[in-house]
């Protein structure tokens, strides 16, 4: 199938104007549907462009598969427009989607990975946080900041030195017996797979300070795709080894995060 | 000539990953060229993104032009990209232009406008802040408050309340007979205009909160293609007027502003 096309005067192009979602799928269904959905309905909402119909999102994986495992990309956007801010009044949104194959790294799940705390301070924008909108250019600066394939994620504070998410996964943390995640009110991507451990109370959003995050019990990341990589070693921008964790023993937030996916259960 | 387009896995449409310029071409030839091109090199600095070279950029405004006046839009983005944030190695960067016929509407910069002030206030991103990249929501989301034709532009502050600009043009204000704009170092674009205003003497930076913005004496937005337009009234988020301004008289910022751009002295 060819690559879809947008013209040059796509608002999504142009200004960023659509939403994204990066959806898992197995066997050809997709996993986590319904959270992803939600977060294109909000998206959608925020930025006041019409969702699609459940049918125009139904098509883009309706072929047969060619993998187990694919990525579905869809991308919506405002449509084409005329030069300037404003939301034409006949802007028709565009919806493009394109499915690859896709081969999970499992060995992240079993030994764990190195990350690193990024510089770059994620700004404030409550009326875009937690939408994965096209603006990405934050996300895009931050995973500048390192090339050592050995390093697998960056952590990313706000502003106000709270932790907020990782690169392209949320994060998770234990402390005390209990999980938590950062609260996504001002900036940060709300990860479906975050959503689901949510509603099923293996998290709670708690607000941690990047100072503190040497003071946790145990660190994660996660997104819907790769699953949930236990955290090894948590390097400090000059490259110090603020603190180590073993990721193995019992792993509530693996287990279930992998049910969630559909994935088989880690066996140590 | 057609409309260029990029293809599904361009990081411009994926992430909002580039820069632009809008630039006015008089007789085909780029009023504040150098100007556009420092803001270009910056910008690209600033996303590691190569620079095009000058010839590449010349060579899209090299046929005939078709008006005496014209718009040069430029989307410079980084290229096809795979999954994933981080940079690839091999991409190229995609430049992509267009020429559009432009008429300007010279009875604002006789009559003045009437603006208000956004409630969306702006993030701040240092990183980010001055050039003018392809993530755009912000503005594209303040000039949703609004759709009465009457309102010609809308102030935008940022999250601690001073203000930055207008959603696509640049703020300038008279207290005690000196000309000032606000600076930009934790977000907003840095106009070519203003850059040439600044660099001319004519107009300097200087902070000033929105609660205080009708304490001046009085109020202009521009641009390097609208020209310089004075504000008779700003209106508040409620819609009363704050404050009116009588655009009438000596207007030092419209004189200098229409002769860099190579505009008529306006006449009262």
């Amino acid at each position: 199938m060819p690559m879809p096309q947008v013209p040059f005067d796509d608002r999504g192009l142009a200004y960023g104007d659509g939403v994204f979602e990066t959806v898992l799928l197995r066997a050809g269904v997709p996993v986590l549907w319904d959270y992803h959905y939600a977060r294109l309905l909000l998206g959608c909402q925020r930025l006041n462009i019409p969702l699609p119909s459940r049918e125009q999102l139904v098509a883009t994986w309706q072929s047969p598969p060619n993998a187990e495992l694919e990525i579905l990309k869809l991308i919506l956007t405002r449509g084409s427009g005329g030069r300037g801010y404003a939301t034409p009044d006949n802007s028709q949104p565009r919806l493009l989607s394109r499915r690859t194959p896709f081969v999970v790294n499992a060995d992240r799940w079993h030994e764990g990975v190195n990350i690193r705390i990024c510089q770059l301070r994620l700004g404030h924008q409550p009326l875009l946080a937690g939408i994965k909108h096209l603006n990405r250019l934050e996300n895009v600066l931050a995973r500048q900041e390192w090339n050592d394939p050995a390093i697998a994620e960056g952590l990313l504070g706000d502003a106000d030195g709270w932790l907020v998410e990782a690169t392209s996964m949320n994060v998770f943390w234990q402390q005390a017996g209990a999980l938590f995640t950062p609260p996504l009110s001002q900036c940060g991507v709300a990860g479906t797979l975050r959503a689901a451990l949510l509603d099923h109370g293996v998290v709670q959003e708690a607000a941690i300070a990047l100072t503190a995050i040497h003071q946790v019990d145990r660190l994660w990341v996660a997104n819907s795709v790769q699953g949930v990589w236990p955290v090894n070693k948590l390097l400090s921008e000059t490259g110090v080894v603020l603190q180590s964790w073993n990721p193995a023993g019992h792993d509530r937030l693996q287990v279930v995060g992998h049910e969630l996916l559909g994935y088989s259960p880690t066996s140590r």
